[in-house]
């Protein structure tokens, strides 16, 4: 390495990291307004998050982030280091990604999507699709432009294009190469389950706790699995979410009812999985560069679903936290037994809103979206018949009869933010986290006990070795084949279900 | 106005709306820090604010705002409106300020003072003041260097340009004429309330109450005197204080232990206080510019201490809250009445610490310090003789034997983290507190019986008009002599001190 590329990559390197800090205060502010903000303070918290969002893009785009990254990609001594050399690919992936965009494009995006958002809050709660229309059409044009200028990758489609963002060098051809036969296997599990005429008791998820006692029982649980509280916190918010402030500091929030402690565990575990991922990522040593950035939202997905469903929808789970439930929250919980408790947090029926589906039924949700904005970028279907698909594949899919949009597509704000292409991540984090829970297993025979236990440091310190020391170092694809070796397939995630609700459901 | 001025002076605001707003993300990360960042983030939020600092520095600092600032000062149409010429007058200052400063001392200051504050942590915690010798020793240098850069006004000392910054226009040989005859009068009431013999009954501070409960009891006070919670919020902090996150947001923290209640309610209506000046700031119409921000440390005290004194400690304050407090403390309060609670708040007796004094002998440790950093400045005293100048005076002063140095001059955390010229400003509050209580006295004779109701407004009304619109547009002492129509003066402060006390001590 010569002395003067060693200078350009640490010159650039410090571009990056300032941009980097400047994204982090952006964290700040957002998990501010979610969790603290007075209701007042709203207003001019959007000028606070647009500037420091625009400073932070232009030292991105910089021209001299380009020339540097010139220097180092010619520099064959630099890239011999394949650390460095995998850095250095998604540096000029990042790069070039964000000097695609012309700024007036990004502004509009982010403009109307921020109108887009507050128009959705109104619409949702009016019911009033017709309000959202010409958001959605404006949605759908901004990001048909936003993939034109990214460029549809060389035989794929323009929400190729889109879907790249979130999920790097996934197509969605690949993705309905896994669907279609994860589609078939879960429609008859579905139809079996629904004909079985097995109700779980879910009188657990009745019993009423007071709110500081169900926040300090899943501090418990965030605890135990390992999230680090001294590098995190756990708070309040309608929508949970997990939010990384920068170094030594990835929060987390949980939501909380009167009654049903099924739900704040299950979303605890969640988000503290997003957490732990985020508190596992090297920032210490690369913060700034991809090194220390999530692989893609994929495999992010798969650590929270692997912590919610693999961990903690599991008997070995329950019969470890129900004492600790009992323990926290009192006498009205002494009656239940584990078994009780694993068939109530696995209780499966279609559902019309995505994020209450249980596990059996949720990927189908994904793929109506998935199927539904692909053709909305397509060309293929209207902003105007919008409703109308949405509702005959509910139908078709789970059964369900759509009354209300707001119980329909007007549900997930996903669309009305300007994100299209990100829902298909959700089964991708379920296929991965089901792929990844196969070799685990193979790796600790004792799993189960260990759970049972209440051990979870060397599943933890598996995870934080195997996947998030490497940042984005490899590509999801290469993770998973580099983890399990294998290609992401439907057929791990297919046996995980079958083997849980056929039992469940005697099946 | 020409359309050129208009123009200069649109975007003259537009760059200081951007350094203003880099400044209120400044403000975020710092009251994140000290009451919701995990441990381990700390390292790391140092980064971020520097890098905000820095970048609101650069904005302020810029050629084009001098360029623009120059337009606007030639062009007698701008100048004729008063309030314009008030903003340019104080943005003026403001650039001037900036612009002395060479960045090499600016950055030497903000880590020499970073570091010094983590150092008087440690010393203070082990009695160490030989450790924080070698930080005085370059506050002092750093400060004296500072001073040079801004230059003494004329006639005056280098301490005075150190004073201009958080009290403008105020020099020390004004202060010291105020503060003679305060002392004059302060040294015979002090002496006489300690051979009085007279006791107060201090029990109520004796019986505990839970920690959720008297927060709920210094919400339920703040938001009585006009706090407003819709653009604010209470924490529970070690050191509390006020901090203002952006337009309609300006937030407050609290301290508690299990037993005084006296302490949060005094520590609660002085952040309120400020607070409230905070809350009546005109932002909506003039943010980043001087007329959206406080006047002075010394209005801004005066603001806090009117409310935490003038008011919380008064007797006809204490017959509202005593029914309020028996309402959500419960009944172990019961036994008490108004003249015990007014005795116990007002219970003076010389202290070691000047935040935990009565207000009789508040200002005799402001005025030790103001003397010492006034010779430390001019060369009158070295740091190495600190303890022991402090120690005399605390003897001759005040009649306290100093045992140790963590109770003596590693007290404070304004030396340490390089603040020389700011102690003033705390007499100063009181004194324009007392100034304007007087004012409003006059403008409302039945204020006592609207304080006994509970009713604050119109007192909150008459302040948000007289003083917390106004902003910067006229210095403190014009706007004592304004609202007053007299300067600043002992008399009030000593009159009211000893209306107070000559009762409670028989004297």
């Amino acid at each position: 390495m010569t002395t003067a590329t060693r200078t350009a990559y640490d010159e650039l390197k410090a571009l990056l990291r300032e941009s980097a800090t400047l994204g982090s205060v952006g964290s700040l502010l957002n998990w501010d307004q979610e969790t603290q903000m007075p209701p007042k303070g709203g207003d001019f918290r959007g000028e606070q998050a647009s500037l420091i969002a625009r400073l932070a893009h232009e030292r991105l785009t910089d021209q001299r982030v380009g020339e540097l990254l010139g220097a180092c990609e010619s520099d064959s001594e630099l890239l011999a280091d394949q650390q460095t050399a995998a850095s250095l690919r998604e540096i000029r992936r990042d790069y070039d990604i964000a000097t695609k965009l012309p700024s007036s494009l990004v502004t509009e995006m982010s403009q109307t999507f921020c109108g887009g958002v507050e128009a959705w809050r109104v619409a949702r709660g009016n019911n009033d699709f017709n309000a959202m229309k010409p958001w959605y059409k404006k949605v759908v044009e901004l990001n048909r432009r936003k993939a034109e200028c990214l460029g549809a990758p060389a035989g794929g489609e323009l929400y190729d294009a889109l879907l790249d963002e979130y999920e790097p060098g996934m197509t969605s051809a690949q993705i309905e190469v896994i669907f279609k036969p994860l589609r078939e296997r879960l429609t008859p599990l579905i139809t079996a389950i629904g004909a079985s005429g097995v109700k779980p008791d879910e009188s657990i998820n009745k019993v009423n706790a007071p709110l500081p006692d169900q926040i300090r029982f899943v501090e418990l649980v965030a605890k135990a699995v390992g999230y680090d509280f001294g590098a995190g916190r756990l708070d309040v918010s309608t929508h949970p979410f997990s939010e990384t402030i920068g170094i030594g500091d990835s929060r987390i929030t949980s939501r909380f009812s009167d009654a049903n402690v099924a739900d704040p565990v299950a979303t605890t575990l969640h988000e503290a999985g997003h957490g732990m991922y985020e508190q596992g990522l090297p920032r210490d040593k690369h913060f700034g560069t991809p090194l220390a950035e999530a692989c893609s939202l994929g495999i992010h997905e798969s650590q929270s679903r692997m912590w919610e469903n693999q961990v903690g929808r599991s008997k070995p789970f329950w019969t470890w936290l129900l004492p600790q439930l009992k323990k926290t929250l009192g006498s009205d919980f002494d009656g239940f037994t584990a078994d009780q408790a694993y068939a109530c947090v696995n209780a499966a029926r279609p559902h019309f809103i995505r994020v209450e589906s249980d596990e059996s039924t949720y990927n189908l949700h994904i793929m109506l979206r998935f199927d539904i904005e692909r053709a909305l970028i397509r060309g293929d279907l209207s902003v105007d018949d919008l409703p109308g698909a949405w509702n005959e594949r509910m139908k078709s899919d789970l059964g369900l009869t759509v009354k209300e949009d707001r119980d329909g597509v007007l549900q997930d704000i996903h669309w009305p933010m300007g994100a299209i292409g990100y829902f298909p991540t959700y089964t991708l984090g379920n296929l991965y986290a089901a792929q990844f829970w196969d070799t685990i297993n193979g790796v600790f025979p004792d799993l189960d006990a260990q759970m049972e236990r209440g051990e979870f440091a060397p599943l933890l310190t598996w995870l934080r070795e195997n996947i998030h020391a490497h940042g984005r170092r490899y590509s999801a694809p290469d993770l998973c084949q580099r983890i399990t070796g294998k290609p992401l397939s439907h057929e791990p995630l297919c046996n995980y279900l079958e083997a849980k609700f056929k039992p469940l459901y005697n099946l």
